[in-house]
């Protein structure tokens, strides 16, 4: 097949794209959100994924650096301030330290990523070279992962409220602030994509994208499953105990009901 | 000499690489602010000097990109909102374009960067990838050249006010508005450079660095001469009368007193 697809049948390839690929089927994932976490694999997850987070707001700017359109510049802008904040809005990275706070981490061992995985950045820091690196509309669509986003975060909101005692509503907040930003994000990318695809080659190349930002998704989790659930902890990398506020709390399980190995 | 200077010393040797280096020293801007250029050098210049400001706000994202220090992204970012507008403030780019539309272009023609000579193309783009791959400490420093921005702008604005007709108040917008930014910037900047140089290699990087983006900014002026003062217009590049609004006005001269060939 070489024909363009009509903007229908190409949303739809890049919708079943996360039927597939999208880590809310990884066993991780269902495993923090139906509370068979240990408070460690939380923490561990928390440590993580700040890289992540911290990741968003610069393949953000990397992608505006590479835009000649002023129009889209000042489109984008607001995914920097949604992360970083701006004013007196703290932005997404800021409710994300309050969930590593709950979590008994120092702010400064967190931001620092010391002990987060090498493959955690690896994969958060491919994502930020790819968007620095590819065809405009193909940068755009590796966004586009956020069209699968509000289900997991309701999923994740509900599941770890019900289940950890460490998690109230109060950290919940980067989740819950995503269930209006993401879609915001997605409509205007999906249309971006579909309005700017001119060629079969570069739809193929847009929904590779979303491709590869489900495996950027995906190895985390995989790497947290080999570290903090498999216990094969890398050389390096957080070790329970490790990275706590001086005046932690004492380390709990609450309504945690497991710790697999 | 391989100490280490003190920061004084320091930024002695950054505010020296202007006296000899910034392109207030320029021919091309002796012969602009003092009246000597032609309506069509003026557009020339203008034409050209769109494709700087536009890659302002790219460099300013390329390094938002490579920062892992939130803080430092949010000082940053007012940098492009600056340039781009954000919410109500139309910004610079804004501006410049009320420039050139005062100098009869067409909006499309000059977003195009159609019409703007390779070298300058060649040279902005040069700074956003110094900006993208040196060290952030260097990338800092890059933009220093701001320190010495005021004294140009406010000739500029005095020089060209009093010898072209078709510049007004509304006009020199740009201009003036970066009388207030800039030092807001360079102080920044300088107080970022001076804190974080750890090492005369560093030191000497920065200076560079000044060094560098003064020759982007030179290396402009030096092109819009052989082109448009010398007369060897490259080939592809703007020719008087091209890219003018439909109902341009008649090309004018106006109190403009030469048209050196």
């Amino acid at each position: 097949m070489t024909d363009l697809m009509t903007p229908k049948a190409f949303e739809a390839a890049l919708r079943e794209v996360g039927k597939t690929r999208y880590h809310d089927l990884h066993r991780f994932h269902k495993k923090l959100h139906g509370g068979q976490c240990s408070f460690e694999q939380v923490q561990a997850w928390a440590l993580n994924r700040y890289c992540y987070q911290e990741a968003v707001p610069r393949k953000d700017a990397a992608f505006m650096s590479r835009v000649h359109d002023r129009a889209l510049r000042r489109e984008w802008i607001h995914r920097i301030h949604d992360h970083d904040g701006f004013g007196e809005e703290p932005g997404g990275i800021e409710r994300w330290l309050i969930l590593t706070d709950a979590l008994g981490f120092d702010r400064d061992y967190v931001v620092s990523r010391k002990g987060a995985m090498s493959a955690t950045k690896f994969a958060v820091e491919a994502y930020v070279h790819f968007v620095r690196e590819q065809p405009l509309v193909v940068a755009v669509a590796s966004s586009l992962t956020e069209l699968f986003a509000p289900s997991i975060h309701r999923e994740r909101i509900s599941g770890m409220l019900e289940h950890y005692d460490f998690v109230d509503d109060n950290v919940m907040a980067y989740f819950k602030r995503r269930l209006s930003q993401a879609p915001r994000d997605s409509d205007f990318a999906l249309e971006y994509v579909k309005a700017n695809c001119r060629t079969r080659q570069e739809q193929d190349g847009c929904i590779d994208a979303v491709k590869f930002k489900c495996d950027v998704l995906w190895s985390q989790l995989d790497a947290l499953w080999t570290g903090y659930v498999d216990g094969a902890i890398p050389p390096g990398a957080w070790r329970p105990g490790e990275g706590m506020k001086k005046k932690a709390r004492a380390g709990r399980a609450g309504k945690s009901r497991a710790a697999a190995a």
